[in-house]
């Protein structure tokens, strides 16, 4: 049974985790006997977006407390976490992995990352575990690998600033359509665009169902 | 092509829409090409809980805004829809449907139905459209019939207070596993317990799979 961590950056396509991706991870996750662990960091979310209008709203929320939703209350804290848990870790997309789990949504390619993310992403690397980057999460992994000596083979569809974007933090930009999953076998990542092209919830569905079965080869 | 209406209570497990079964619910609709409208009363919460410890939060907080983040804030105020648009309507379960959409969880089978959702439900009986209950919402479908008579077979699972509370309010509760779906044909009402009794996520998918397939069928 492999061990694997869903990292949240919240609840919600506009301030937070991707809903659908997040739960369609866990729903490929369960189907292959993994042991789950739902992670997010505590701490506040950059802002808060009304979902029904698209404004941002006058109110502030926490990362891990609004993450909690999508884990029916099972989750902790990822500063308390250790790599060595885990065989693997998935970030489902969302607005909130560019502006909570790090400021690419601000900054774009100067953008900086949550020490906590930060930490978890390079211990992870470090000890060879497989990693998952789903949506928009490649440019997280692309900030990470940025003025370090890591040219990670990532994905987010073919949405052309974004991908020029992690092509200019160091990465290696592939192409890829909705149910596709880019793998780089010597870093053992594995990204798909999801949402990033998806229109369909079920094909979103297929791509993150393939991440997932390529995620566990990988670890 | 089937059109179908979700009706949400929120977004979160302990004070609106569970997430999962929402989310499950979605993926099985258009896995069968079905054209989904989201809606949700645009109403106040009952309260907001705090999903990382939970204990209620000093907040306040809509139902059709919060749906709409399971929305992608593509979602419409119940009150302005019109059950002719729709060949079949569906209740994902989670606490909000007894919180929010009625006062189940605070009254049990004294409960007062929210006058929108009420009308719904009870428009759609009217017009032999299709009606599919997940996890508790079948209480509210009992909630509705109490005084009137309607007598649908239901089921929440196995939970002997909420099947008596059903009972109570002039339903027929039949006892049920999470893969199971207990269907009514004469009032074409599908059920199926997801997480009143469901340990994992694939399980849920699985009931809800059949649930949405049935309803697609009375529909």
């Amino acid at each position: 049974m492999k061990k694997v961590a869903v990292v949240l950056s919240g609840c919600g396509v506009f301030d937070g985790a991707e809903i659908h991706e997040s739960v369609l991870t866990l729903l490929a996750l369960d189907r292959r006997d993994a042991d789950i662990t739902l992670l997010a960091p505590d701490i506040p979310q950059m802002h808060v977006v009304n979902h029904s209008t698209g404004q941002p709203a006058e109110e502030k929320r926490n990362v891990l407390v609004e993450a909690a939703r999508v884990a029916r209350g099972e989750i902790r804290d990822l500063a308390e976490a250790d790599i060595n848990e885990f065989d693997a870790v998935v970030f489902p997309g969302g607005f909130g992995v560019a502006k909570n789990l790090c400021d690419f949504a601000v900054n774009g390619p100067e953008c900086s990352v949550n020490p906590q993310v930060e930490r978890f992403i390079l211990a992870a690397i470090d000890a060879r575990k497989a990693l998952g980057f789903i949506c928009i999460a490649p440019a997280l992994m692309a900030c990470v690998a940025k003025n370090r000596n890591l040219h990670p083979r990532l994905t987010i569809g073919t949405d052309a600033d974004t991908a020029a974007a992690i092509e200019k933090m160091g990465g290696v930009h592939l192409p890829a359509q909705v149910r596709d999953v880019v793998v780089d076998e010597d870093l053992r990542i594995a990204s798909t665009p999801a949402y990033m092209l998806g229109r369909r919830i079920s094909e979103v569905a297929d791509g993150i169902d393939r991440l997932v079965e390529k995620l566990l080869q990988l670890a």
